[in-house]
């Protein structure tokens, strides 16, 4: 009942086969895992993605997901939003020596969950054990492939002036939901992380390739820091109306009582695509129709003045610039 | 002089892109990492490997090496063995808040030479701080993308009875380095670890492609662990020749210090060949040739009783069973 993990599961030898092939493989098992060799080897041809990210959250469960949940949205949605429909993934675990079994089963059935939804596998694999007290709980490192359908070109390089700015839903809930939890706020209705998976958006969306100039999912740092982020690398302006932006109650309400601007809380199942204007609505219509596209809306548009710079429209017109953030808001927030 | 990676690094904002830009960019600089998409993208056709390892090895910085050419060769071994010839490898550094600037760019020095040696270019990566006591300095996860030319079909599945077992080189050194620091070993010749890409001797030795049935490093578990796991994927067994297994004098006497058997220690630039019979005298000589492998020899062979085992015969005659390692002989060796 009370199995934990054992600095010697992570020794290399037969312990560490045990638990792969007790915890580990039968959540994932597919014919290219089972082949255990040091690498997986498949055929592909075309514009490939890859990418990476590593997570860290604390606590490793939370309303709407959990760390091994994340961990597969996470790389997926960063293939998703390059316009790469995702493929295969890598998983690699670093545990706490001690972590409760249980613990690793649930974050294990997570993942087999998500993979199943978004029929992307994980094909290769790492696990390694550090002693107590050397690393909390559990990271999950994920690496991802995707193939870029010929013809798609997007890249945070690409809005021009006149594009319009969608943002798939409301913002703020991955981070208010991490935050209340760690507060132990008692929040009338409780906030669940936005935490999903956005390959079927993106590759709906994708009908339209042509007119999709730029698409990022910002998570770390919010929508201010993933604006800022383009604004830069295009050299244009941002002008986001602050009447359009998304937000839910409850997180207006959180934030209020933390202290917290909702425009830098991070996002797990939400993406901006800077589009042709002329195509806008086509795009937003499309994207409504996908589950985790039901509350697009239109943001702000692209300039040519002041090349950098997000400037948010308040409600009474006044003009705020955004900046990315500076300094720390939610240590471990994926 | 004194600067410590900050919490504040990790948030995502202005001072991740800050120690991006400061101080992990520089070391990596390439055209498609330069683009800072959420994903590289490149055109790839064919056959492709992809693997992925973490590296937790305490210390960071030992005698022949350090965490960032660990995490390096590693991933490009871990994809040389399946004959691929690795391409493209992502970079996730999780870093314990207080780490000292200096060690960071260090570890980021490392990497850039052996990725200069190798030709081998991280693409992509992700940066993450936890607060301090979360993890211990530094842990890199590295995946990596590889080209496997047509007609290669190695795996640990394929070796045949009459096959012959080859080595690159003598063992324990990787291990042995570590430990000996760990313990305060003051040895007469220091041992240094064995740490290095072996893509080119693999690409040399795919020459003979048709006739190498399987490769692998033996790192965390030694070689006996490696060739217990393959004899098991192969359903054969193995035969080695104690008098053929090159181990060097000091990592003989360190071993018998430590109470370690120089079979079960990890090494990180070997790979065990298992071969035709008939061309492995030329693989051999093709393999002596390569700086890498300048000492390798024929260990052993592959028979068909008692699939599965592995057995050494011993310098008197005697047969000894070598099982896979069971518990925990080194922690956070690689």
């Amino acid at each position: 009942m009370d199995k934990k993990v054992l600095l010697s599961h992570g020794s290399g030898g037969k312990l560490t086969h045990d638990l792969i092939a007790g915890t580990i493989y039968p959540s994932l098992a597919n014919p290219m895992l089972a082949q255990m060799d040091d690498a997986a080897v498949f055929e592909i041809n075309g514009k490939v993605a890859f990418t990476t990210d590593s997570f860290v959250i604390h606590p490793l469960f939370f309303p709407g997901g959990d760390i091994g949940k994340l961990a597969i949205c996470g790389t997926i949605n960063d293939l998703a939003v390059v316009g790469a429909k995702p493929l295969y993934l890598s998983l690699a675990l670093i545990i706490e020596e001690g972590l409760p079994m249980q613990d690793l089963e649930r974050v294990m059935e997570s993942i087999k969950n998500v993979s199943n939804e978004t029929g992307v596998q994980v094909v290769t694999g790492d696990t390694k054990v550090v002693n107590h007290g050397s690393a909390d709980k559990l990271f999950i490192n994920t690496a991802g492939i995707g193939l870029v359908p010929s013809g798609v070109q997007i890249s945070g390089t690409k809005a021009c002036p006149g594009d319009k700015i969608i943002l798939s839903g409301p913002i703020g809930e991955h981070g208010l939901a991490i935050m209340a939890q760690r507060a132990g706020l008692r929040l009338k209705i409780q906030i669940e992380s936005d935490c999903a998976p956005l390959n079927s958006l993106t590759a709906e969306m994708l009908e339209y390739a042509d007119s999709i100039h730029c698409m990022r999912d910002p998570t770390r740092g919010g929508l201010a820091t993933t604006l800022n982020e383009m604004a830069k690398q295009s050299q244009v302006s941002f002008r986001i109306f602050e009447d359009r932006l998304p937000i839910k109650e409850a997180v207006v309400s959180a934030c209020e009582m933390l202290g917290l601007d909702p425009l830098y809380v991070a996002n797990e199942g939400k993406l901006i695509a800077i589009v042709n204007a002329e195509k806008a609505d086509d795009i937003l219509n499309k994207m409504r129709k996908n589950p985790y596209g039901t509350e697009s809306v239109i943001i702000g548009e692209v300039e040519a003045e002041n090349p950098g710079r997000v400037v948010l429209q308040t409600r009474l017109g006044a003009l705020r610039i955004i900046n990315m953030l500076s300094g720390e808001l939610l240590p471990r927030i994926c």
